[in-house]
């Protein structure tokens, strides 16, 4: 068996973005086994040479070059990290920059980027945050008409989490409100939303899963059931269907997935870039 | 004054990573002025078709190439949209595809990679919110054990988005405790935290920037004010410090740097690569 091979990524700031670049290229190689390491605020000429001596250490102990995945703007440290470290280097910064700069006419700044203003963002995250929080789960109707999406679906398939995810990265105040049995039984949508229809969006679940989800809450309830859930699914949908309201399955999808979808299908407005 | 230049953000999955790189990349060209638009899912050719089109629309409409941040598993598609697209074209999938298969000896899979086990990834981020609402502010220090991380500082610091986005992005159960005045008058630690002084990690802030923050919410209180800002953070280093609880000034630092530094200085382990 080939030893598993270390993959390090290495960035100026906080390593987030090449990890998931880095990581979406590994799942195209299934088979091999991979030892990964992220090396974030590598930005004085000290980082650096820890980061060097990190990755040839790997190419002593493992007797094969390490993958880097880089993303460095300043050219000095750049340069030095492709000298120094044995690895296959790929650079997700540098060669996108000279292309740019003969398309756009313009030299870069060479700056180490920051994403436009954290002020703002910031307020803007704070608030949709604080938002999202105060409405989670039907806690409170009140201010419903400042939310910029409802959610909608029975309890565990997955409102909370998607709402949070549109508050936390793209700043969107987003509502989550049950559907219970209650509503089931009236045939109608809970009265305190029907003003702000037009923001609804329901989110259903395969019943199984749903099943799944709800017993590691409350193991052997009626509640956590699969009879139960899927009557509440069916139900549910059902309701949203005569409505019109627009709906997504959850069931097989990551958060990101699931809240960019809404942002797509529900055609609302990011407030970073 | 050059015309605003449209660049396109086209992925065959959410995209967000491809924007996060792109924008990262844009900031080195301050001056110019960009129209972004993000295309997600692009799987089919029916929606690579209208892809195209949007693009070339572009073209037309600004007498200039867009800007194209691209990324595509599939080839087919990857090859027809830079066969068919008059755009500056910056690929971040394909270029790296050929050296990691020769590096690693195997063939990449070609597959539109999902991250892997979307169920695990589910669970453990659903459990870990569930924990980090329950644990926000100080709410219940009931199972404080099960904390992976317990953040403190003065109200309003950054306690709340950073626990959330720890817990969304990486599945961390973070819990947070505000520091208030009745802590400052004892000069210690509330008796809670105490048997946990190792998992705790302090927040804290320039209170000028604490005063604007808090302004927003309460205007004109004794709460907001610079002087009573100044004093609560000056209360809550002294404590930090003399406990010492490492401290991250999160004064003008972003949500994502703030959770990644903690990670990197706690070595929390995260629970997705």
């Amino acid at each position: 068996m080939e030893p598993r091979r270390s993959v390090f990524f290495v960035s100026d700031r906080t390593g987030i973005t090449v990890e998931i670049l880095g990581n979406s290229l590994l799942t195209q190689f299934e088979e091999v086994s991979f030892r990964r390491v992220t090396l974030p605020f590598i930005q004085s000429r000290h980082d650096l040479q820890n980061a060097i001596d990190q990755i040839n250490r790997a190419v002593e102990e493992e007797q094969q070059k390490p993958i880097v995945f880089l993303s460095i703007v300043d050219d000095d440290i750049n340069c030095e990290m492709r000298e120094k470290a044995n690895a296959l280097m790929l650079d997700f910064f540098q060669p996108f920059i000279l292309p740019l700069e003969k398309e756009l006419g313009v030299k870069s700044s060479h700056a180490a980027g920051r994403s436009h203003s954290v002020n703002y963002d910031y307020f803007r995250r704070m608030e949709a945050i604080n938002f999202t929080q105060m409405h989670d789960d039907g806690a409170t109707t009140r201010d419903l008409a400042g939310a910029e999406v409802i959610l909608i679906g029975v309890s565990r398939c997955g409102k909370t989490p998607t709402s949070l995810y549109l508050a936390l990265q793209f700043g969107i105040r987003a509502a989550n409100f049950p559907l219970t049995p209650d509503d089931f039984s009236s045939h109608k949508l809970p009265d305190s939303l029907l003003p702000f229809r037009h923001k609804l969006f329901g989110l259903t679940i395969d019943p199984k899963r749903l099943s799944q989800i709800r017993q590691e809450r409350r193991a052997g309830s009626h509640y956590a059931s699969l009879e139960n859930c899927r009557q509440e699914v069916r139900s549910a949908e059902a309701l949203m269907e005569r409505e019109k309201i627009p709906t997504l399955d959850t069931t097989a999808k990551s958060i990101e997935e699931i809240a960019t979808t809404i942002i797509h299908q529900a055609k609302l407005k990011r407030h970073f870039d």
